[in-house]
């Protein structure tokens, strides 16, 4: 993996000691602009308005978040976590962040706070980085050469601290010339596949084609898919996935036209205290955001809407779960138990 | 059916005797203005580009438009056919609609041309809407009491000259009380669904929702959805089905979920000639509807993308189907050739 970059050209999250820059995910690939957070409150806000998304990425802007609290003393952490995992429901890498945090805070004395949160803020940062490295050799040793695959939103270098996680593999088996086209659901409501996975996979040179969501299962019949390759926002015990809406659509696809479908995502995604995807929290976002395109209504004045900002797809449609410990395959509890323990 | 409608409020195709005013639906539901067509090319053009669209309609606007070349002699009623029939490749309604008029010009004295094709185009529209009628009728009978349905794409009165196909089926299993909510698929790239279907819906009261494409899935799991109900862009000699993308995926899904899968369409639709989906030309229009909405790019420059407008659905996966001569179910060969005949 020598010549192979271990983490993007773009600086997407900007630890500055007093305060955190986030790249504005928004606007992207129009503009590049930065939201600049100087509280655990003005990251909460930039999570919640998606600023800045992608369930791994949230986890680590939120140890920040606890590292900027921090900085106004011990009083402030516990508010500042309440806040920051309120933010957005269904990522468990949120909860995670803050609590890897709390732990860090735990006996230090309070002069030397701000100072021990930063570091353990960056720490986490670090493994994200190295485990989405990991994540890339593991995944795309389940590639096959001429690799003709289809990912869904992005679970790229944007949605993570590192590489990325599904496009992170992506990204390494056409390093190593296994990949011959991309296929990216554009992922509505938020485009994040037209907006931030084709802008990635064309900086690095990956041969990408665009679709509707609605073309996925037409794509996996006519051009010859090899595999799907998404990421997750929650993994239960029992290896039910929750990933963006539209997700469990393409695992029963994949599985009608017999190809494999694989799910990239570090340990900080499974929460061993969901027992299933049942269990897990469903956030529903404003009915405006499926019923406007960049502001304009693409519905009449008065239409009722539902934005489901997730979906569950329950572990027997999964082929292999990637995480940086290891491959979970066949995806089940006792495969998951072992891998993550 | 006493006091219910038998055709749409909405004036969108309006025969003047010597031009065809054609409602742009590309413009709906934020603008209504009429694009005027004078000529069978006039016509042709507005069917490429979208000004109108949905199989049946393109078939009566054609034959209005062979009516229009009939008032310049017999001489343009070949070319006009021609240039009609190349238009959009899918919708053999087109084709159709050509077809019986160049039959109905057969031994008509020149001088009466004109005037005889007019008055064959209007017997197809309203043969259109008197099987429109028969379609609610014998669709609406398969749907239980307080069904919620999922539709895709536009099937209703906007793409025939009368209730609409699918649409017609749920407007009319409204009035009958049969339908507690319908989620209209948006149908990415030109949103046929949130611009026209949940217009229409609206308009007539019937309670609808809006949700994205890559929805479908999680309210098929969570919604407790009892029907997805479509129309068709042609039907192959074997039953299969092809409609606008995103349908086959669509099927799949209901299959995998236990719900029952109607597509209606009038017997136009059928091609008995297409022996299978896979003869089926699938027109592919230009990847800039697919990068851009409202004009605006949603992917980087230089980005690639792929928008294939139609798929197939195979026989298998389609419960029923239902025309204006009965309803064909299982859908197979035997049973579409005894109904269609």
């Amino acid at each position: 993996m020598k010549s192979f970059p271990v983490t993007d050209p773009i600086a997407h999250i900007l630890w500055k000691g007093d305060r955190l820059l986030v790249l504005d995910q928004r606007l992207l690939p129009r503009r590049i602009r930065y939201v600049t957070c100087r509280t655990a409150k003005d990251v909460a806000l930039a999570t919640r308005s998606m600023v800045l998304r992608g369930a791994p990425l949230i986890g680590v802007a939120a140890a920040y978040g606890m590292a900027l609290a921090a900085r106004r003393g011990r009083a402030e952490l516990k508010r500042a976590g309440r806040l920051l995992r309120r933010a957005r429901p269904t990522a468990v890498n949120l909860m995670h962040g803050v609590d890897a945090m709390l732990d860090a805070a735990e006996g230090v004395r309070e002069p030397l706070l701000a100072r021990s949160l930063a570091r353990a803020a960056a720490a986490l940062h670090q493994e994200d980085i190295s485990g989405n490295r990991r994540m890339a050799v593991l995944g795309a040793s389940l590639l096959k050469k001429g690799s003709r695959i289809i990912t869904h939103c992005n679970a790229g270098a944007l949605a993570t601290a590192g590489l990325g996680t599904a496009v992170g593999v992506i990204r390494y088996a056409h390093y190593l010339g296994k990949v011959s086209q991309v296929y990216a659901c554009e992922t509505r409501p938020y485009l994040q596949g037209s907006r931030l996975t084709l802008w990635e996979l064309m900086q690095s040179r990956v041969p990408a084609t665009l679709i509707t969501d609605n073309m996925a299962a037409h794509v996996m019949k006519t051009c010859g898919i090899d595999a799907v390759v998404v990421g997750a926002d929650r993994i239960a015990a029992n290896a039910d996935v929750c990933n963006k809406i539209g997700t469990y659509g393409l695992a029963i696809l994949a599985r009608h036209h017999g190809i494999p479908f694989y799910v990239v995502a570090p340990a900080t995604t499974v929460d061993l205290a969901t027992p299933d995807g049942a269990s897990i929290p469903i956030e529903e976002r404003s009915a405006d955001e499926v019923l406007k395109i960049f502001g304009r209504p693409i519905a009449p004045r008065g239409a009722r809407a539902r934005h489901f900002a997730f979906d569950v797809t329950p572990h027997e449609l999964i082929t292999a779960i990637v995480t940086e410990r290891g491959v979970v395959s066949p995806a089940n509890e006792r495969n998951l138990k072992k891998t993550i323990g």
